[in-house]
């Protein structure tokens, strides 16, 4: 499936500025746009573009004749400002399995889990465009304890971008939602588990998730993107939460050092875009353009279609074999993750000590 | 003592600009700036500025025969645009009734909390200026039970305000810390307490507290505030962490419909604003203008010290006396809370129903 969407490039010696992907090219809209679109295009985010509404997005869609670029011969950014970062907690297999790590015995989910998505607040100051170099964060491990992260984990997640804001007060009905979604990009929500352990009672994951999370370079239009029915809720959800169940349908894969780890698909998140954003706003938020919500962790039933770490090592206890015949639990400096998404292109990064 | 700081204000028909607030006065500083400081400061928020850094504060600071405008003859405006709004829990008096609320018979305390400044990020979209109404949220209140909150509270905070950033990958040292603090406001943390219960296992508060966060109009320079010694941390911190120790010394309270229900002071906080930031950039973490940091409510020792309706009603057990006769454990619709604190004027907002 080729990879298409909208992101910010620039060829040498010019400002960043909006491009669209075709296969391994960019075509540079703002230089064939009408006059009314081409200000939102010269810009060096996508935001004045995203927050223009579904008809500017239709009319930037239309255009014809752009001039390319070759993808080779540019230099790609950070595709949008990002407003707030969310980050949900959607996949029932995900959710499952860290609840048999961290609470065994119990019932691996959190009561609260099948009534509503799950989510907190992430750094939005962070979020950097594929190929970033994530340096090893330090932070306090356990009691007394200091240094650099011994359990750095990623997370492959989708993440949603609003394009269209709502207005503080209002309630964004789920039937609506994604009309306020411009794309998806894919999103590695990096991950010091030493630290988070620590950290995370009483109030949650703060600086285990706040160093770094990378996002792909394009964002892809829903409409570009293929969806399934899924088997209906159950418990049925809330009001404000009931859809007819559907999923988007979109392979994924993990790869670190050029060894796939895990293949799942967007299908294992329980919880919806749609869902999320309704109830992310059933208390009065409001949405702006930028904000970034990250599915959660997507892994699927199988050993090896889980999208972290910790899962497919089971928290250090089963090392996974690289082809190179190395063995991993978590990363290493030096190591290399690569997740990639029909449609979407890739986010890359690499560990680098400090 | 006299209110200070910085603002944004609008006389009839003019476009928003800083101000210095100045007793019941507004001094338009643009209008009497050099050249070189006119433009930030014809800005409609206080980031260009802040971002300029501390010899552009101090040439601010410097600017003389100003045009006065009275404080009651202008629009005041949110003064600045939040990055990213960062919550803490730093309050050993808070943090303690919550633990004893919350788990009884347990150590009141979680392991990390005499380790770190524990924290999280809130919505940094839904901070809102001294004055807006504030909607009583709806969400969910327990499995299947969906409806206004029964439980809104406020917390009475400090919000430290970023102006200078740091780099991506730095790390800012506990001495320099307030080097990058332009100032602070009064923050009202708004908090639906059943919304709380209910979804914060495992990830920590999203929706009980991001329906919005009010702060007062006024930004006010640290250097205008008094501190005094408190006495040494025990466990002492980890060295990134560790400072001669000290605290801002603010009287504060918490006023009800005109009843003051508490009086409390900034001496109250156990973790300092500058080992805030140590710890938030300890991991590599970014600084961006316009970051808010609120400190976590701030409660004494004494049963009217505390900076919530939560303490101060011992969760809804200990209904509190109002001058009106009436009591209250929760918020009423028509509400109306007035946070105050020396030298920083007040943060206000009033309950609607929907």
């Amino acid at each position: 499936m080729e990879v298409g969407g909208y992101g910010v490039f620039s060829a040498p010696g010019e400002p960043p500025r909006v491009g669209a992907r075709r296969g391994d090219e960019v075509l540079d809209l703002a230089a064939a746009a009408p006059a009314a679109l081409r200000e939102l295009l010269a810009a060096p985010s996508l935001n004045p573009l995203m927050a223009a509404g579904p008809d500017a997005w239709a009319a930037a869609a239309a255009i014809e004749d752009a001039p390319a670029h070759a993808l080779a011969a540019v230099e790609l950014h950070l595709p949008f400002a990002v407003a707030d970062y969310v980050d949900f907690y959607s996949s029932l297999h995900h959710a499952t399995n860290a609840g048999r790590m961290f609470r065994p015995g119990g019932d691996p989910l959190p009561p609260n889990w099948l009534h509503l998505p799950v989510g907190y607040h992430g750094r939005a100051g962070t979020v950097v465009p594929s190929g970033t170099a994530i340096v090893r964060p330090c932070g306090q491990l356990g009691p007394g304890e200091y240094g650099p992260t011994r359990r750095l984990d990623v997370e492959l997640e989708l993440g949603f971008v609003i394009g269209r804001p709502s207005r503080h007060g209002e309630r964004v009905a789920v039937d609506r939602a994604l009309e306020h979604v411009f794309g998806v990009v894919l999103l590695n929500d990096w991950s010091a588990r030493d630290i988070q352990a620590w950290e995370t009672v009483p109030l949650g994951p703060f600086l285990a998730k706040s160093f770094a999370t990378s996002i792909s370079h394009w964002v892809v239009p829903l409409d570009a993107l293929r969806r399934s029915a899924r088997e209906p809720q159950d418990p049925a959800p809330l009001p404000y939460l009931r859809e007819d169940p559907w999923a988007f349908d979109l392979a994924l894969e993990l790869e670190l050092n050029g060894t796939v780890l895990a293949r799942t698909n967007a299908r294992e998140l329980y919880w919806s875009a749609a869902q999320q954003i309704a109830h992310l706003t059933v208390n009065g938020a409001s949405l702006r353009t930028g904000d970034l919500l990250g599915s959660g962790t997507i892994s699927g039933p199988g050993r090896r279609e889980r999208g972290s770490l910790l899962e497919l090592s089971w928290n250090g206890a089963e090392p996974i074999g690289l082809d190179d015949g190395s063995t991993r639990t978590f990363l290493e400096d030096g190591d290399e993750v690569v997740l990639r998404g029909a449609g979407l292109g890739e986010v890359r990064g690499r560990v680098s000590a400090r």
